[in-house]
């Protein structure tokens, strides 16, 4: 077998079921599930509606670069979502339909990932990542030393590649680097960082290894939007050490502020002059934005350049969209007002939920996603497993959706390994302190507001009740 | 990027359709396509209804491992189509639902092989692959000398991982090796060969490189089938040396004797007391036997210690089957008089056209599968594209389904690379000779007899005229 497989971790629910083996929840108390993020909203009627009368054309294969007509109405949603220039996202070249952003950042990664170390794309840039004055070296604008071209002697270990990735995280972006031969190297993104992967603070040496920068916006499991001028300094980055951003958008339609939607990479980009989205792919879906996590239905979109790479691994990989399920795809991404009216529930969980939760725990209200990660005051295992013994209400352990990372940031490279190899979630306390070992999801907990606005209120108030009666921290 | 991809051949319908660009066929006559192995047949309406019927679970994420009734049902389809002891395939530990047999060769390869060569399980075989008096070394009574355990050490290169192939074959075997860092190695099937793969002639050097092999019974395009005898002798080799056995069987439903259905490999583990399925994995699939090729689904099958790490692969693989397409999937699997008419439609097919071409080419009557396999008697390429101007009727050159091979067959190694560095199949004459390289697939076409019988009629004839009266050879 491959060896590369004996890598992966367990999975946060195999170790969350395992944490409450033997618990015996009141009986009294129906089971509300908090701990998984799958939209639990009724699926629009017209989605279902298309997918039932294009039943009949399940009698032939599906091409794995999709219907053009997908590709466009995915196109155009992009265009109209982030306001980018009409036409700007080429239904030919920049768009792929895939089964769900899960299947697509594997697949992405294993494709992409030279684990020879050898970078992605000639390291020479050709367009500038921001506009001004064009120099010779244009990245060089803010007085950092022009870089020589980095070296890819075979065999080096010095430029083994890495996958640089938020901490905590959806743990597909580490098991996806593990199996394409690279080491997951680890942002951790807390309160002192805005929970956003502080991007300064990444060694020059880690950047230079960097082959695919993961940032996900709305972030799971903080919430926390990134800014346009964040994505356009990983921009830069990116251009000056020749890495791929891969930006998990699969959130990007749930936000709680009407007039702020978040940013995404690829406007970005357009504001940035790199119209051809130069070594960048979004990843979104319609699981979150419509509501449909059965339906298997997202895109990517980005570089056709590596696109055009993507779409011949694809074609290996087998992952091509059942027709029916395509064309009920376009009508969903051709529709907005389902979405509004999806993330308005959002907001009114959120609304109901928060001033329960606030006078008894430490949470804030995030700016988009449908989670919750308050700090607990102590262990988030024992939390979780008490919480559930004593309310029959499931959450999950921040710990489980991170690792312990930062035993000394000095971006040898071998931290990445480090925070592998070692054993996260025991509830150890978060420090923050440099050179010492922390898990940043330690003593928080990821409450998903997936569940109807009643029940969601249901669960509140028996938090508030376990924390006011059951809990010491 | 990952440097694999650039190892990766064009695929053979992008090489057609270079192939016929250009050529103007004759106006009045519409189009039969006859290339693509996709089946045509009405799929059976209450899989549809099924699916229908449940599009309301739509709301959930699909679990990896699939429902538990449809791997019951896949493993009691198993028991009745292949005559195993009731119960001996267990739902637990010995099935997963794939999403079509593609996907899942694609990635059972990535998670099998190990690139730097160590072999798939113990190498000491704990289970007799043949009923018989056991010995120390129970493989040993044809009499070969005991080998001693297969060195492992690292950076060796005489261990570099070899797959094995039937050749010509379903390109997704030799895109799946190059893409997990193995070399593909081609096992001719050609006339002289009973067109199936001659394991005798495959040198030990190259057995003990070999991490899988894949058998494709009834095989593409050559409708051949493997006898139980056949595949007990691969289950030996299997054991001797130590590699997977990866049995493609999407065809088993297909065949024209209504008397002898094609033996599957796990009927074949069981004849030999192997009733762990050790060391074998079946791929199954209703796009054929249901004639929904756009349901995408399918299922894997066997050695379940290779199954648990394949399930671990597929969490991140990230390729759940909706649940809809689970239900209606277990009712097409519950159900066999659908998949008997089916049948039945290819083998009046295979009467009604077979003696129409007889008299004009070199074709025989294949055991199963729905393809002829003709000897055009010359360059396929130019068949092919001449018949698509004369008669606009579209076959697949010979020459695009396999690679050349067989310069020597010294089972040096160098085999494999040699083959897949090669530009095969521009109509070079397969002479067999050793040491003459040829193409297994040169001077044939691949038919595909998916459309309606009376389509199918109407091609043969156009055949039949254009042999007649344009086809000099």
């Amino acid at each position: 077998m491959n060896p590369r497989l004996e890598r992966l971790h367990a999975y946060p629910f195999e170790r969350l079921a395992r944490l409450k083996a033997g618990a015996v929840p009141p009986a009294n108390l129906p089971h509300i599930g908090m701990s998984i993020g799958e939209p639990q909203h009724t699926p629009p009627a017209f989605v279902l509606e298309t997918l039932r009368a294009n039943l009949d054309r399940l009698g032939s294969y599906p091409a794995t670069a999709g219907l053009l007509e997908l590709r466009s109405a995915c196109a155009r949603w992009l265009e109209r979502r982030f306001g980018l220039p009409a036409g700007s996202v080429s239904e030919d070249s920049m768009v792929l339909p895939v089964n769900g952003t899960r299947e697509a950042l594997f697949a992405f990664v294993q494709a992409v990932v030279d684990p020879g170390g050898k970078k992605s794309r000639p390291s020479l840039p050709t367009v500038a990542a921001t506009p001004g004055p064009t120099t010779l070296d244009p990245l060089d604008k803010k007085g950092r030393p022009s870089l020589p071209t980095v070296a890819t002697a075979p065999g080096s270990t010095a430029l083994d590649p890495l996958v640089l990735m938020p901490n905590p995280f959806y743990q597909i972006y580490e098991g996806a680097a593990l199996l394409a031969g690279a080491e997951p190297y680890m942002l951790d993104t807390t309160a002192a960082t805005g929970y956003t992967p502080d991007l300064d603070a990444v060694p020059e040496a880690v950047w230079r290894r960097c082959q695919v920068l993961f940032l996900c916006s709305p972030g799971n499991p903080t919430g926390a939007v990134l800014s346009l001028e964040y994505l356009r300094r990983a921009l830069d980055l990116a251009e000056r050490y020749d890495f791929v951003i891969a930006g998990d958008e699969c959130y990007t339609e749930l936000y709680l502020d009407e007039d702020a939607p978040p940013p995404g990479l690829l406007q970005a980009c357009i504001a940035a002059g790199n119209d051809r989205f130069r070594r960048c792919v979004v990843f979104h879906s319609l699981s979150k934005r419509s509501s449909v996590p059965g339906l298997r239905s997202g895109f990517v979109a980005g570089d056709p350049e590596i696109l055009k790479r993507f779409l011949l691994y694809r074609t290996y990989h087998g992952s091509a969209m059942p027709v029916p399920t395509q064309l009920a795809s376009v009508a969903a991404w051709q529709e907005d007002s389902h979405a509004v009216e999806n993330r308005r529930l959002y907001q009114e969980k959120f609304s109901r939920v928060l001033p329960i939760l606030r006078p008894v725990m430490n949470v804030e209200k995030p700016a988009g996603a449908f989670y919750l990660w308050p700090d607990v005051g102590g262990d988030d295992e024992r939390f979780t497993r008490e919480l559930f013994a004593r309310k029959n209400l499931t959450v999950l352990p921040g710990s489980y959706l991170a690792r312990e990372s930062a035993e000394a940031r000095d971006g040898s490279g071998g931290h990445g390994t480090e925070a592998r190899a070692s054993s996260a979630g025991h509830g150890a306390v978060a420090t923050g302190t440099p050179g010492v070992r922390f898990n940043p999801g330690a003593g928080r907990v990821r409450i998903s507001l997936v569940a109807s606005v009643q029940q969601c209120v249901e669960a509140a108030e028996r938090i508030r009740d376990f924390l006011r009666q059951d809990w010491a921290g």
